[in-house]
């Protein structure tokens, strides 16, 4: 704990944890001054995303600092992956409350740093104030791409496969084994699926591969069906997906198989942080090659319809009914 | 309240309230995608500034939602004014109590979109979250600068002048005042006091104008001791100033004169957002011109010397000695 008396100040804590995170980025001053300089490269736009977690409502008492730290960067990474972007620089804006152990700062740093390392960010500038409720944190994201070829939401076409990323529903999996139910898992696999919802893994070379190749894309934060239907709603289409086609992990096969979950708990679930995007019949052959270049599985889960909507189909074609579309906060 | 059953989805808040603030930047997208698109001016630098306000600790819950929307965007501004930005655009992250009432996010978009009109902002992206503790609001501002130009608080050089913007010491008597302190002001005083805590003025025309002619800038949010005991920091140089020779409001000198508060108190309050920063004595000539023509009342305070730390002077010339230099979150 840090205590009065001999605590570490605001400012003592942003030179020792923050101030380092900032060393490899001139133009952030060693997180001295009160803003920071960007210099935009030419040709290109700047892509800008921001992102909040609570304590409690994000992430759990009991994680770990240091995987807050990296899904805190990897939730807005994430977007920037979506949106074909290259990540530069990012802002954090820190509330803890004031009993708050210097440990878990220090960790919460070390978890930054990693990632920093991991996707070749850097810190630029924040905030660190005191707060009577749960920690929460915002990191702002600012990446770019080349003029005018940042990906949207908007633009997909009747007729245009709609595709995933890696696997489906296993973030959600590991939030509820953190929350105590049994999916009937064995430890290796209860293990995976809980990294999967700590450690979101931002499909950044995937997405910088789909530009211009991708018509619409969007990240999987709220869920298939809630994140499939943003997608649809602003492309004035609907789309059909069929159940039996969702990417699964072994873990979330037997979890279904153990009758432990149903497949509408993973498809509205959300925290997959995997990439959903539509692409022209045409160019499935080039996306094959792109995919397997970013070494990232890819699956065609339906197509885009002129109908509005999404229907999920089972098994046998049946259109299947959902309570809901995915996680809200409100 | 917006109630179960019939309240308001996260999307629907955003699209009601927020997508609105949004209409005047096209690269936005309204708000409907992951993420937004920022082009830079060709040979300028942006600018990046995050603060954050906290419910009960930066703003009060009787304070209207109109005045914090205002104060979390100009303590920001205030920032971009330091370093002589012009201000773009800003993204928002709102972390809300489930029972937030409906009305109170209306009233705090209105407050958006009131300074939008005056300072020349768009709100790009954001993020709204339900949170268990307070109301807590984050927003980076960015800006613009010519290349190679923003202000730094490091530059202050033996033999400056130390300046500073308008009157010191209002906003931490309004902040008093809200608290039930009497101060012996009359009502008309009272407001004038609570108006600065709630409302500061970014000093944005003044910034712009300093811009080669200050050597060091910064705004005062830690209270004047405190922001000059950085630009010293930073600068390895140190300031010795007149506490006569603080700039101060009627509501101000009512107060010290009834005894209610002393010139420490006003000295290292915070919540100013003026102002403080350093100008050669051969520049004084053209900061007057520079001042004039940005309508702001600028005033001397003290000067930059070689001796490190903060010495105030009393009306004597005698050295006043203070507890503290300023407000700290831990």
């Amino acid at each position: 704990m840090v205590r009065r008396g001999e605590r570490a100040s605001e400012f003592e804590l942003i030179a020792r944890y923050f101030a380092p995170l900032a060393s490899k980025a001139p133009l952030a001053y060693g997180l001295t001054d009160d803003a920071a300089v960007l210099r935009a490269t030419a040709g290109h736009d700047l892509v800008l995303k921001t992102d909040t977690i609570v304590g409690g409502v994000h992430f759990l008492p009991g994680d770990p600092p240091q995987s807050v730290a990296r899904k805190l960067l990897r939730v807005n990474l994430s977007d920037l992956a979506a949106k074909g972007a290259k990540p530069r620089v990012y802002l954090l804006n820190c509330s803890l409350p004031r009993d708050v152990e210097e440990g878990w700062i220090k960790a919460f740093a070390e978890g930054l740093a990693a990632d920093q390392g991991e996707f070749g960010i850097v810190l630029v500038g924040g905030d660190t104030t005191a707060t009577t409720g749960p920690t929460t944190l915002s990191a702002t994201v600012i990446g770019d791409v080349p003029r005018g070829t940042m990906m949207r939401r908007k633009g997909a076409r009747s007729g245009d496969g709609v595709w995933v990323s890696g696997n489906i529903g296993d973030a959600a999996l590991g939030l509820r084994l953190l929350k105590g139910d049994d999916l009937g898992l064995n430890k290796s696999l209860a293990a995976q699926c809980i990294e999967r919802y700590r450690l979101p893994q931002p499909r950044l070379a995937l997405g910088s591969k789909l530009r211009g190749l991708a018509y619409a894309c969007l990240d999987i934060s709220d869920g298939v069906l809630a994140d499939l239907g943003h997608m649809c709603d602003v492309s004035k289409v609907g789309a059909e997906i069929s159940a039996e086609g969702i990417p699964l992990s072994a873990a979330a096969h037997r979890a279904l198989a153990a009758g432990k979950v149903d497949i509408s708990d993973l498809l509205t679930a959300g925290d997959d942080y995997e990439l959903i995007f539509a692409v022209a019949a045409k160019d499935e052959l080039k996306l094959s090659r792109v995919a397997r270049s970013a070494g990232v599985k890819i699956t065609k889960i339906g197509r885009i319809i002129r109908t509005r909507g999404i229907v999920v189909r089972g098994a046998h074609g049946e259109p299947m009914s959902f309570d809901r579309r995915g996680y809200q906060h409100f």
